[in-house]
């Protein structure tokens, strides 16, 4: 069995076990406070041109969201965000449980635009009742999304204004960071990102690294005491090290990027080929994830050698399930799911 | 200006507030440990033919709803009710400052099926990642709905078995629970309400009381230790006597529905005047909110001498708007109304 | 039997039931927005040379707390308060439940000093690993005390001092402001707190009210969005303008005053009598609350015609009771009580 | 300079590192449900002889101690604990953040003793007003202690009988749980633990691991939904395997234990060097935390080449400070440490 139905079926990149290796009997102070994680910390900011902005380093994704938005907000205020919202749906009200609503909008392909958030926004203060509904004050996007959309420049830039001409706050979702911006459709870049968001995180667990997710703020507002968070939440590793060691080597020599190159290079491969053979998709992208619509006398055959995420029906005979591929993806392991799906095709 | 914006523009129906000046001057044990509070509580277990339900006494609805749910689930459970529903849209995220999802379906009139539910819980288990996902608990439902819509046995009984079987607990939000049993169309009684559901309340505020909400836990693996419940989350109210004397009031000799039949008497007489003259409604029911479609002329004319609630926009050049009457309602006041609006339609 | 073990037996003062019997059927706004709620803020901004502050009004103490703590801190920060206070023994965890640490120093009368806050404070941020403790943001004192101690305007003064020079917020529990301000020692006023504090509540239920407490915001910081904070933790009153008449009353032609120095001085007739019969107290005070330490003997007898509150043991055959008294107490009850006590010392 | 200040200073044992490195490119499933999980689970089970244990991987100590403690307690009930304990001073508030108050009682060793729970629980339910204080619920200590004290057999024996008479539920803290049992003075093992307590956890982090905690739930009623709980709080990490594969290979050959001696071993070295230069210590143990007393001149001379943990001034001119071993502390650095020593003290 091959697996496709995720980017987290494998470890780490040769390259960060090597250095773990390396440096393991070292004696670095913990929590974060290493020289390790200032480097990394160091290479972000330049990676994004932000010189002033916070960067911390957190295991998970979940982690880093809960931790981020419970810190952002207070307590009468939401986050809204697209009803496939990763906040929404697969944290098991991890945001509710530090006491915040998350407001759900309606999005084919994950994405919100400037329009929702703006309605969203000016419906709220227009309510003569509004102190009886929850604040809404953050926004909550993810790039790539949770269907693998990925935000073009404008779209992002028109966002990041509606957000500040209403005091919301821009917080960007990046477990798929790379991923994303690797995609052959993208026009954004992390200094871009960096400008138009207060906050957002770069993803490391499904981007190469063994785990690990950096958080940046580059909104000075947000920064303060954001340390303390983290250790309440549960999310200071003692041996923070690890952390700054992995996104260290990603940040060295462009590794990040050809990792995510790779990734998106094997999906739009894959993607072609189903296109090919005349097959839709949920949403249409470049990156890592693809989202085919097959008839599921194939998806029959083919789970006896792959393994795909079943995401539901679509139509008659037919589901929505997604393929993944990563930095580990081997080509070959691809090639032969393309042999595969013609094969089963005819 | 006349209101018929809301239900609770009036203080307490005379029988109440001369029991406070009688006993103004007693001296009782506090918080809700006086013999007001048992006399009240035991002849709401009579009205309810639940001899083993708890009675507890809370001041107001958002406290009644967040302390009940928060009581009743563990921290990764949510509850479900309709997307009008109080605790989704008019509570501020009280729910979820207590670390609960709210989870909101579709609904026209405010209600829950037991279709819908069945499907929400079926759902949930059959969804191989259900550990990443809130755990539906408890559905919530309000009787009359926030759109004065009144559930009938069937539908109260199919709920309450697909609860049962699928181990949900079902929570009847009842703050105009009189106005529901007093509408024509109600075939629902408080007995079978406490025989149906887990736990429910029997509202007070907008029901002739100053204020107040009756909290009835039938179900007795949630009476324990509902009062530190109610201590912690601020509704226990020092001189718990004055709820325990309101309530004692309603629930003696028929008072309480004495009160709910005047209110859907006159809201039904109004709802009818509407209807003639070729007006339809968002949702039709007896109850004693009526949600009339008008023409934003009439409305404007009306606006001068009547306060009611505005809801939206209904079509071009129309509005839905909410008419309340309340125990405390003048007869003479609706017939006005009537007589405007019949002059306005010319 | 007559009650002296707590200050919230009866109902209100006489001229506040009139009021609510004079406007009940009067039809006003809901939630605090009406203009008896805005005619008791004015008066109270005026009562404390406070023209900027936000008023609002809530029913009960612990609702008070919760609400203030929960809206002013961050996740991380915590309160600091007397080990005795209110809210770290007898309030069911409910700050806590708002995801807040509370920190009890050592206290014997219920006060905190500036000297103890400096330290708190000063120790915090000298510790080097002061990102892993919950970091002190509030400074929470009640006047008079739990134990009926009453700040002077020397401590008070330091403890502000300290506080601003910290960047602390002083928060102070009202529930029994009005017998603090009327008892012999005092030498503080409405001004002078409203000055040095920057939230404090003026408490109304145990002080001639039904219920009620007002909340004075001075720091402008800690006024936006408070109404959304009363709303999501189920303390907005429905028909608010109960809450804003009794204040009002309470703050018409010195009435609240009035009803203090009445509870005062019965209780410090009672004290004297009691110091008379050669007995000591556990706190010194000329507040409503009195804790004198009693022979076991005397008080079993005593408890025949009296309750009072048992406290603890104090030494072999003694313990230490309280005793309150009110708005309501009768001057005869208290002098029966003395002549009783007389006679069992004998 | 040399590291004594913590036993998190290194990476983790070079059998734990190679496995990785083996692993690295095998494609498992995600969120801990993968093989190595289940063999490292089983091999707790049986390491603890408790075959119907629940067995979960979590990544921090302070993560294993919000999950656990959150998911055993209802919304009023609070965890009780020593002063001292973690959960009360060195978790940000990490346990209120989840809505439950940390009750401190006093100790000089950070062990809670049988009779301190006895009277705690009695204390409360004897309370009249017990509704209005933080139900205690659960017991927390850990062993070793923040102080380096080691439970024995009798004294957890007598905790635990006290509790299961109470209805109390014993949670063990086990972050240094392998050098308590490998202590000189220990008489328990892993199956007396899990036979006497509900839920402990035996820790990673600080005992050979990059990273993680094994916590072990013994009493069935506390397993239900826990994943659910991992994932709310963002501690079930994408690569969970990461998890099992540490602790299985901790727990084959008898590694842990061998690891928790060799640290012990070098504790005690270090310990009998200082007591026969006539110092004194907070706390006597044999396990790898060792609090001397020593005299100022003497620590700031030491902390020119090594680096220990400053506790606190302890009298005149001396201070306590911490030196910790580890699996990875080498004897040369023991030695030469204690060498110093004896020259400084000259």
């Amino acid at each position: 069995m091959v697996y496709f139905n995720c980017d987290y079926n494998e470890g780490a990149c040769p390259e960060i076990l090597e250095r773990l290796s390396q440096t393991n009997l070292e004696q670095t102070p913990g929590y974060g406070t290493d020289d390790y994680c200032q480097l990394a910390a160091q290479k972000i900011r330049e990676a994004c041109q932000a010189p002033q902005a916070a960067v911390h380093f957190l295991v998970g994704g979940t982690q880093a969201n809960l931790t981020v938005i419970a810190a952002c907000l207070r307590p009468h205020q939401c986050v809204v965000c697209a009803q496939t919202g990763h906040i929404n749906v697969h944290e098991t009200g991890a945001i509710e449980a530090t006491g915040h609503k998350v407001l759900g909008l309606k999005s084919d392909d994950g994405k919100l635009t400037a329009q929702q958030v703006e309605d969203c926004w000016k419906g709220h203060w227009a309510d003569s009742t509004h102190e009886h509904i929850a604040q809404p004050k953050m926004v909550y996007i993810s790039d790539s999304t949770e269907l693998g959309a990925v935000y073009t420049r404008a779209e992002l830039e028109a966002l990041s204004q509606v957000c500040r001409e209403n005091g919301a706050l821009l917080y960007l979702d990046g477990a798929r960071l790379g991923y994303a911006l690797a995609a052959p459709e993208n026009d954004l870049d992390l200094p871009t990102i960096a400008r138009l968001c207060d906050v957002f995180y770069i993803g490391g667990t499904k981007q190469g690294a063994l785990f690990g997710e950096a958080v940046v703020i580059t909104n000075p507002a947000l920064q303060e005491d954001f340390r303390y968070m983290i250790k309440q939440r549960g999310g200071m590793l003692a041996k923070g090290r690890l952390l700054g060691l992995q996104f260290d080597t990603l940040f060295t020599d462009g590794l990040y990027q050809r990792l995510s190159e790779h990734a998106d290079r094997l999906a739009v491969k894959l993607r072609d080929a189903i296109r090919e053979l005349g097959y839709s998709f949920q949403v249409e992208s470049g990156s890592n994830q693809q989202f085919p619509i097959l008839p599921d006398t194939l998806l029959e055959e083919l789970g006896k050698r792959y393994v795909y995420s079943y995401q539901g029906k679509a139509g008659e005979g037919y589901s929505v399930v997604r393929f993944c591929t990563s930095w580990a993806t081997q080509e070959e392991h691809v090639d032969r799911l393309i042999q595969d799906l013609r094969a089963l095709h005819r």
